[in-house]
């Protein structure tokens, strides 16, 4: 992906419950990061999420998260390399699934939440989600000087770092995973894009510039300005080129 | 599979918990149908179960169940066809990450509990559970004369049949799906094998002659003499050629 | 309840999903039936439901549901008298100890889903469910003319019969449990609710008049115009005193 | 409890997977902490370890746990002093349901696993627990010198400091959390159990002096040996008078 993408995370509806509107956001994005089951999500709405992707025509990757729907995988728990590893392939394995069925392919492996903010600090989670992408032979989306991209680089794994756009970033140039994320308007949305992808910069939640590599752009599709963050995003990346 | 095989459930442990002592019973057997995570077993339990049928080297099958680890899947859940479609689809296509984690393929299908038990007389459940193999290309595990190989004839799916050596048959032909297996000797199991196999007949719980299809015997790694009906089944089917 | 109550499903969200708006509907509402993270719902869910319960000043039951978030409870899944009641007491008792936390008490018990549907069929069932409350001295709701009925009065439980405002009838005077709940225009619910306590009848989705008893009538707080409908319902009822 | 008492976790058994032998462990007991469907247990399992531990004479508290049980409570999960309360709350109250059932009250509530190692270190879980512990208004099992014991103290919450004749302490004295408890000899027992109730010390895994305080005696029931455990601790207590 020498171009910036644009990734959502998607299909995260359980059962009865909604959550997202990830029809309206697919034509913003260029690729969606699809929930496995374990944060969120069940079969059914795994494979309608997919076959909504293939219908707007936009990459799919797996996006794992660990075995906590009450807590929609926000919650870290205490797992072994072997374990994160084991969950994983497991997902992305379902995931992969969903696609043959509608003759697509992954594209990429995302960590969601708290497994991302664990895979950030730690060596052995990093390592363990490691394990599984050279299994499946794909690229991670990662977050940029960290445990992943260290663990990742020595390994020679494929992966992209990106840039939360709707996330604050504390003063040490890491992302705040929270239960919410609070609305953005679309020029706030427009200048950070900007900035990331051409500067390297972002503002953090103490004022401080802080580096981000912005490879992919990450949108939400559940907060309440979903909408207008995702079409400011991919307007500004459009410019850009 | 033109000669007899011999399919025994497998990774039905589920965290600390044990179930079974697959790897006594693997030198027994042909076919493991693996747990996948929804009646039974995990991420960690699958893997472990995966090398181990590597290293005895045995086929591996998916065995998917209903989300129901409380009941062990033995519970019927009124479920439709898209959801058991979709249920076997995530099931199997998590198994196959592990298996091809370990450089190998998986050979059948074999739904678990109840779903199988459903499976039987409904259409709708079998035909849940073709639209799943034929994405994967994989064989099927059923029981003779049921809405299973109706569905499966019909629609041009591979399929072979089996016969339950340690759970008891109706008067209708059909098994009992229960909580507990309860032990049988030996020479009963040896007598039942070659009568399934040669006359394809068993006595059913009522006293009745029944009519059964033994192309393939499945035996349980869980009950008490578990190891003694594994092994007078591979005796039996040796003599047998 | 000599005079006609008005009962609601509540604390049904989940995690991070929210599901109806219970806070909008409690103004409208005698009786709370609060999820008990079965079907539905969590600790910090029951927790903050019985909270707002209080606030409204409305009495508060236990909502007891079959495992399966996944199917909200609307599943049907076989269970023994065993299970059944083992699971309305351990749900009904985590509710009571969020009530004692607020000094309330919990006044009825009012089975969810197809936990509700399978009672109205199944004898089994019903038993399981009186065996419950008996323990808890608690009166339940029903349908009339059903299994729970005969088995409640036989047993001398104290029971009140609803009518459900929101769902259709079929022609045998069951209700219809669907995954999701069409809206009703006001006019139309009061009309409903004047003639189920008045005349004892409504209009089957057969169009046959089939005979109910409205001591309680429920509605529902996920449906698209359930505002509507609770406010047409609480109207209705003050009107006819 | 002002004579040493000695404490076991039980039922934790789960739908078809057994786990331990309470029935043979009662005899040598005097308190049950009864698993609570989180970490391990079922309602079922609920109610027949709660007619057990009534057949045999013995005090019966609640044991709630972390929600995981593939985990068996045993992984680290990061919750809010608000969740650790309320989950406390429901798996007390869904025990207390089964206790009333069969005419008993609970005596105590001891944490489970990781919900009791994180106690130890972290007020705010501490004060989670006590704030569930005081609407019960139930003696806690605790450890002695920890973030536990601290906050119990201050609120001034009744609570008895337990020694754990079957785990390893660290060299800070703090009972080591392991997914398996290997077997311990009667000597070594009945030895360690007389040191730790005369002298309040006992020995580290780094082979240092470690205070502690035994005014209850924890055994368990699922180790290979417990039974030889669980009957030297009884004797030895007996002995000690």
């Amino acid at each position: 992906m020498s171009k910036v993408t644009i990734n959502c995370d998607m299909g995260e509806s359980f059962g009865i419950y909604r959550f997202g509107d990830d029809e309206a956001c697919m034509p913003f994005v260029t690729h969606a990061n699809i929930a496995c089951g374990f944060h969120a999500s069940d079969p059914v709405v795994m494979r309608k999420t997919v076959r909504a992707a293939k219908k707007h025509g936009i990459a799919i990757g797996s996006h794992p998260g660990l075995p906590d729907k009450e807590g929609f995988g926000r919650r870290e728990m205490r797992m072994t390399r072997e374990e994160i590893s084991a969950l994983v392939i497991y997902q992305t394995g379902a995931l992969e699934a969903f696609a043959r069925a509608e003759g697509m392919k992954l594209s990429h492996i995302k960590p969601h939440g708290s497994l991302m903010g664990m895979a950030q600090r730690e060596e052995a989670i990093a390592e363990g989600i490691a394990d599984a992408a050279e299994i499946f032979g794909l690229p991670l989306i990662a977050n940029a000087d960290c445990a992943m991209t260290e663990v990742y680089t020595r390994r020679g794994l494929d992966f992209v770092c990106e840039f939360y756009v709707d996330l604050d970033y504390d003063d040490d140039g890491r992302q705040i995973i929270s239960m919410e994320h609070p609305p953005v308007a679309f020029d706030v949305v427009a200048r950070k894009v900007r900035r990331a992808v051409l500067e390297g910069k972002t503002t953090s939640i103490g004022g401080k510039d802080v580096s981000v590599v912005a490879q992919s752009i990450c949108v939400h599709s559940d907060t309440p300005g979903a909408l207008v963050v995702a079409e400011a995003v991919y307007k500004t990346v459009a410019e850009l080129g």
